[in-house]
Order: C-alpha cells, then sequence, then structure tokens
C-alpha cells in the first residue's frame, strides 16, 4: 500500500499538526514539497481558521491536513481550580500576579458543527484528530466532500476502536513523540508503548493503514518505520526550527540547547500529558501532577506566570514540546527538510502486512 | 560495518542473556542457528558456571556470549530493610510467612576475578556487561583471550561512557525492553528512550557499532533497526517460549494471555527498574516504590510471598519480565525462531552512518 494512492501524495511523510508553533506557512511550504502539509486548528477562532484555509488553498493545489481536538469538555471544577491555583501561589508572589485577575477557562474547544460548516466551504483533503472522533454525523459530513480521516492511537486498543469507527488512516503515536498524548482510551501512562513495538501490533490487528509517528528525525527514521509495516511517518518536532514554523525564539533556544536532551510526559501545562523538555515548572510540579485541573482547564493558571518568565527570556514555565530525538531539527526551509526526509523511502511500500511483525 | 566480521556470526542477531529463564540449552540453539546465544551469569553459582560453560564447549563451536552484572553492591540497610518488610506483612500474614524466617541478601554478585579467571579456561569469544562495566584490569584480562567486551547504554551518556572505557560494541537499550534496564549513569527514568528515538542518536554520537535492543519482536524489527543505523538486534523476549528456554510454566501462560500487553517498569521486585507484566505486586506496591531496598537486596523478601504464591499457581509475586511487544513469542525450537528473525536481514549492513538519522 502507499500512501501516495490513499492521499495523492508523492513522499511517504504527514507533517505533524503543532498547535501553537505554526499555522499555514509550514502546511503551504511542505505540502508544495510533496509531503502532507498540516494547520493545526484546534487553539484558532473562527476568523482565524477561515483565514488560514483561504492562504493555504491560494499557496499551494497539492493536499493538505487540518487537525482538531476531539476531547469531551470537561465540567469545570471550582474546588480543584482553588487548590491548585493555591499550590502555584510562591510563583504568583515571585512574579507579582495577582491571582484574582486571572481568568477560568474556557481553552481550546473540541470539533463541532461548526468547524464542519466552516471547512465544507474549503474541503480540506483530509482532516485529522486528536483525543479520538467525533459524532458518526460529523464525520459523515467529512467523508461527504471525499476526505479521508484520520485520527491517532497510542495503543492497540485504540487503534482498533478507531478502525471500527469511521478514521480511514490511524496515526500509530509512540510515545517518544513530542505534545500531546492523543490517548482516548488508555488511561496509565504504562500502557504507552514506544513506536517500534507499537507499529507492528498496531499493523497487525486493524486492516486500516498505519502511520507511524514518536521519535522519527530523519530519513533512516522514516525508511524504519516503513519497514515495520506503516505506509508512511508523521514528523514534528524535525520542523520547529523551520523558518516557516512560528516556534517562540525561547522554545528555539531550548531546542537548540541540550536541556533538549532530557524531555518528560507532563500534565502541568494543560491537563493532559505532554511531550516537552523538562523545565522548572515540570521539576517542580510535575512533571506529572494527581492534583492538576482536567485538560484543558489547567493552561488557565499558567499563562500569566508563562507570560512573565517569557519577557524576562525565560522558558521555565513554557510548555517546551518536543520529541525524544531532536537532532533532526534543523535551521533550514521546510520544503528542504522534506525533501530530506523523504530521500530513503520515496516510492517505497509499507512492509507486507502478512510478513513478521 | 557487518556484525558478521565483528563476532563471526552469520546472523545480526543477539539472543540477549536473561537471568533465571535460560541457560546453556538456549544459547547453544541460537548459536548453532547462526546468531549469537547468550548465557547469563549473574545469578549462577561458580560451579554452576563451570558446568554450563561446558556445555556450550562440547556442544556449539559458533560463538557464544557470556552475561554478567557489575553493580556496585550496595551498604545493606537494616532500617530500609525493616521498613519494607513491615509493608509486606499484610502479604505474610496473607500466606502465613513468619517473616523472620526470611534471609537477608546476598543476592546476586558483580563480576570479578574470580569469575574473569574461570572464563579464561573457556575463553568465551563474547562477554557483555549489564550496568556498566568492570575495572580496566579486568577488561585487560577478558581482552587478553580475544574476545568482545559489549555493554549497554540507556542513553547517548551512557554510550560515551562505555566507548570511553573499554567495551567493544554497545547495546542500545530502548525504553520497550524486558527486563532489567541497564542503566548506570542515568538516574531519572524520564532519560530513558524508546529505541527508535535511541539508536540514531547513539550511532551518531560514538565510533563504536551499536546493536539495537528493545521492542524488536520479528524479522523486519530487526531489520528497521538497521535502517536506523545498528549493527544487529538482540532480542529476548521472543525467545520465552521455546522449549530450550526454562521459562515458568506461570511465565509461559501470563506470556500467552491478554495481560501480557500491559507491562511496567517496576522496581519492586529486585531494586531496580526492570519491564515485566504486570500483576498484583507491581500494582499494590509500584510499579515505582521509593521505599525499595538498593538492588539487589529487595529481591529477598519478596522471595517466599513469591514462592508460595507460584506453589498455588499464581503469578501475582513473580517478576514476569517481557518487553512491549509479546507477539513475536513464539512455542517454536530456538534455531527456528532464530532463522525466522534473521529472514530479512542475512548480510544486510547496518545503514550508514554519515546519513540523515
Amino acid at each position: 500500500m502507499l500512501l501516495h494512492d490513499l492521499l495523492g501524495i508523492e513522499l511517504p511523510i504527514v507533517q505533524a499538526p503543532m498547535a501553537g508553533v505554526q499555522g499555514s506557512a509550514l502546511a503551504i511550504a511542505v505540502s508544495n514539497a510533496g509531503a502532507l502539509g498540516s494547520l493545526p486548528c484546534a487553539m484558532l477562532t473562527s476568523d482565524t481558521l477561515r483565514a488560514e484555509l483561504s492562504e493555504i488553498r491560494l499557496k499551494t493545489s497539492k493536499p493538505f491536513n487540518v487537525n482538531f481536538f476531539c476531547h469531551t469538555p470537561p465540567e469545570p471544577n471550582a474546588e480543584r481550580e482553588r487548590a491548585w491555583r493555591a499550590s502555584l501561589d510562591p510563583y504568583y508572589k515571585e512574579f507579582a500576579i495577582d491571582p484574582a485577575t486571572i481568568p477560568q477557562g474556557p481553552g481550546r474547544a473540541p470539533f463541532d458543527q461548526t468547524a464542519a460548516d466552516l471547512l465544507s466551504h474549503f474541503k480540506p483533503p483530509v482532516v485529522s484528530f486528536h483525543f479520538g472522533l467525533p459524532s458518526s454525523d460529523l464525520l459523515a459530513h467529512i467523508h461527504s466532500w471525499g476526505a479521508k480521516i484520520l485520527s491517532s492511537a497510542t495503543t492497540v486498543e485504540e487503534a482498533i476502536w478507531l478502525e471500527a469507527h469511521g478514521a480511514d488512516i490511524v496515526i500509530a503515536q509512540g510515545l517518544e513523540a513530542g505534545g500531546h498524548r492523543g490517548t482516548f482510551v488508555a488511561e496509565a501512562l504504562t500502557s504507552q508503548l514506544g513506536t517500534i513495538a507499537l507499529v507492528p501490533q498496531m499493523v497487525r490487528a486493524i486492516r486500516l493503514p498505519v502511520i507511524a509517528a514518536g521519535g522519527i528525525a530523519g530519513a533512516r527514521g522514516v525508511a524504519a518505520v516503513m519497514k515495520l509495516g506503516a505506509v508512511g511517518a508523521q514528523i514534528g518536532t524535525a520542523y520547529l526550527l523551520c523558518p516557516e514554523a512560528t516556534t517562540s525564539a525561547i522554545h528555539r533556544a531550548a531546542l537548540k540547547s541540550d536541556t533538549a536532551h532530557h524531555t518528560a510526559l507532563t500534565n502541568v501545562f494543560s491537563g493532559r500529558p505532554a511531550r516537552g523538555i523538562v523545565n522548572r515548572f515540570m521539576r517542580e510540579r510535575g512533571p506529572l501532577n494527581d492534583s492538576v485541573p482536567a485538560f484543558p482547564l489547567a493552561a488557565s493558571a499558567v499563562a500569566p506566570i508563562r507570560a512573565k518568565a517569557e519577557a524576562l527570556g525565560s522558558g521555565d514555565f513554557s510548555p517546551l514540546w518536543a520529541g525524544q530525538n531532536v537532532t533532526g531539527c534543523k535551521e533550514i526551509p521546510a520544503a528542504e527538510l522534506t525533501r530530506e526526509l523523504g530521500s530513503l523511502s520515496k516510492g517505497m511500500r509499507g512492509a507486507n502486512r502478512s510478513g513478521n511483525n
């Protein structure tokens, strides 16, 4: 099976959607270079989403992907929020922040009918989701314009669920991956598998094509996951230093420093586990903390601390998302990086699914 | 670079030494099939070690590996031991064990001059270590009969240390691997990388050849890690159901059950983190516990509970070591499994080290 036949792209590579560090510019550059560029939409207003989609349609005729979250929004829990903010009080004092001025949520909204209606005007050829899938009605709407639907699975169980609920391709997200775990069934972090263990088990368990993600930092990594039976690779971290990414100067400096070699899964920034470079906030309040508010509400309490710290040039309170291999990060145009990433795998087929794992 | 040229074996595969679940029979079968069989020696008396080495020399003329631990034995801590045993009191009551009858350690001894002298009579062509390396004098002794020295690294930093201290080949142990982490410098478990992230970074950082371990369950996995730049793969879990392994009936049953899909790193069985199938003891006292006695002393306190539980047919208190992909476990002779594992990689070279990672 070739990803080319499934998505109409030349290289078996998906640029991972990375909310907060990229917009349409990166997606356009990657799509024009022959891979699948992605627009992270989870944090965009309708107006911005419309503008970004217009920009993409203007600047590329190649396939592209739009990515949304589809978590179930939590019930706000005032007591939990109060306790969490109280635990952050030393930071509010340190940075002279009045906690009474910090707004509650609302944070990131899940994919809904409004977003689907907006998308229907632009007919993106690929729509991907994180944290499961939206309702079957919404999926039918997306399928109505011929789009393919992708979603991430972090366990074999989640892959089987996605196959049964309308996904067209499953992204196997190994625990090396940067950013948020796509987990939506699994609870224990011990259920999360490394890419090399996850991909062949998923390929065995489902009929849908599998794209591998997590720890893939170069052309050899792409070729390796295709040996495991994947039809392609989703790569995020490697693009973070490209000029088309909007990665902050602080985040870029961290990626280029030795500290980038130590990442961890943390929930202190958003309420859900995500992989980032270990910094002061993760060391002092995490990396995992049982008392953090539910996703995405946890983002509010730390936001003003992060803003003050960043104004002082510090990433101590910023989510510095990164995967377990930053050696692929290069300060070169995304098109050039894309061609490098695909240099060993153009036209390569995923290993035969019936073979040994 | 070919593992064939380095070790004189036909297939680029090392059978991982697995103390407690195999002896010379598995090593002999694997070596005779063209890969590198390994004898785990950390828990053997001198007499048994001598007998096992005689057996190997009798039954194969092919290269083989002997594996030792080289940890620094801890100072016994009576207070820590007392507190740990007190925390296990409910189990002693449940299984009618008098804790006063439980002996202290001593547990596994590290590699020493006595072992080196014994080895010198048998001249094993490969000697591998876990938890670092022994002294340079001992390494010189081993090198004196022309043996190659291997050791495991779980981080790039550890690989650099091994290269500087006399190893000939480094095993990159990804966190998917079953059994004990070979960690000897890194402390935080967050420093432990998945195989797909670890191997290319290690290949970049050192000049020594790298063998990949962790999550490799079949021929495609072997081919994949060679795409990442490894010269071969070390595989353990897949051999656990072979008739030549001494894996207990309880351990075999667990490997064949659905529970085998959920492993975790735990320190409650030995005092050091090791990956095994999640069972009652890991759930109730771990998987990680800060108050456990230092390696290998922790093994004493749980030993009688494990023995009583196993007598009742239960693996609730047994270390059920396994990696993150048990789908490669097959109840077939080890020679057959070895040929299957090597079927896609015989004569294959590791990817060029100067290429993209």
